[in-house]
């Protein structure tokens, strides 16, 4: 990588190094700066905020040009951006993208999402961070309105940037350009993954578990719901900052606790 | 299990089944009720809020009796609450409890942590759930403070409950009981891991990386943050709740996005 006056842009995702989402990622940024791919080898769906403790990282440089390295890593999306950031990046990237991720990242998905663990994990250390996804988990998934529009958000953001420690979790619904209604700036919907398993037996007996689930949503007539953009035909942004804290229930506990 | 007219507790950690601190917990939640216990078959430190995807989830009986069941599962800490509510405890539980972690889960560790990951899963469902952590890592860790004053946080969490979707985390710090100064209701801590990567090179030419690093904190001065807490000999509880949308942001944004 040939270092000019131009943005850094560090790119992650947890489908992994193969994916398409990635490739879409990479056409969508170009315009905008020099790329730095970090991404897991193999597909981390469902991967969260983890982080590899019991397990050093490997490395694999796949690709190496003037304005774009590639380089795979064995571990999560979480591990991808920490060693970006610490040890292959030439500097402080100016913008971090995560994804385009084959599935749907709203409402309480984004706990359980690689993709948004990467964002947020970038975001952390003052990166403006944006996670993309787009509500189709085929690997045949069609990336272009997300490529096209998403180009939008990524200039707003390098225009405009984003707050200290602020993400976007940006999804696209499927829909054709036509129905397409735009963006809608959002909060993440209030509800629930219920599961049901599928308890399989093999050959030998044993017995094992597939999850499955379906998404309960507790607020469905909230039209500032992501759940409900989506569901209405809009790319949702929803702004992310982690603070797990429940305020109010601090007052409540520190009448039990004197 | 015999159910009779008394609590279910469920409880999990991300240490694996033959932690020590699962052992404690055990002992701290005994007096309240019967016991299901479903934990990782093996150590799943850092594993966060991550759910498997790609492998099914496989389970062995470990113990079955009157008033304790112990089951491991190959799987992640949020893998062992969702089969535990779904497949294998014969009612929903009264409480959840996690840990005890050997570890520190304050600050931003909160998002890495699997046994907050179990914690929190289990509060989504409306079950009151408890993660608790010592601050030490290691295999001698000394619990017993943890487990006699533990006891006071499920007495108070059984008698008054907590808010629906909410849960507690509370860890212990490294100190005698003659310095211990009780509990203190806090927030999480800002601040941000700085990773120092130790890079190595095996004995095949092949670099790898081994995951280090210091906590930074943001407002060492906060007295109502966990850190301060923890740093003062005091135990800290911060409630939590996910909603990771930061709502000061949207009002910014809705004026950007017209």
């Amino acid at each position: 990588m040939v270092l000019k006056d131009r943005k850094l842009i560090l790119i992650s995702n947890d489908d992994g190094i193969d994916a398409r989402g990635l490739q879409s990622l990479i056409e969508m940024v170009k315009p905008f700066g020099d790329i730095y791919v970090v991404a897991p080898e193999q597909g981390q769906s469902g991967m969260s905020h983890s982080i590899s403790l019991l397990e050093p990282l490997r490395t694999k440089e796949i690709q190496s040009s003037e304005n774009i390295e590639i380089v795979s890593v064995k571990g999560t999306p979480v591990d991808c951006v920490k060693l970006a950031l610490n040890q292959l990046l030439p500097r402080k990237p100016d913008l971090m993208v995560s994804g385009i991720n084959h599935g749907s990242n709203s409402a309480i998905s984004v706990i359980y999402s690689g993709t948004m663990g990467a964002a947020i994990e970038s975001s952390l250390y003052g990166i403006p961070s944006i996670g993309f996804s787009v509500l189709d988990h085929k690997k045949t998934a069609d990336f272009s309105i997300a490529v096209k529009y998403g180009r939008k958000v990524v200039e707003d953001v390098i225009k405009n940037g984003l707050p200290n420690q602020v993400s976007l979790n940006v999804n696209f619904p499927v829909v054709s350009e036509a129905d397409f209604k735009g963006f809608k700036i959002c909060k993440q919907t209030t509800g629930v993954w219920k599961e049901e398993f599928d308890k399989r037996t093999d050959p030998y007996g044993g017995n094992y578990y597939w999850l499955t689930g379906d998404f309960h949503n507790f607020e469905p007539e909230n039209d500032e719901s992501d759940e409900w953009a989506l569901k209405n035909n809009y790319a949702s942004i929803v702004p992310i900052k982690i603070d797990f804290t429940e305020y109010k229930t601090i007052i409540e506990l520190k009448k039990r606790y004197i």
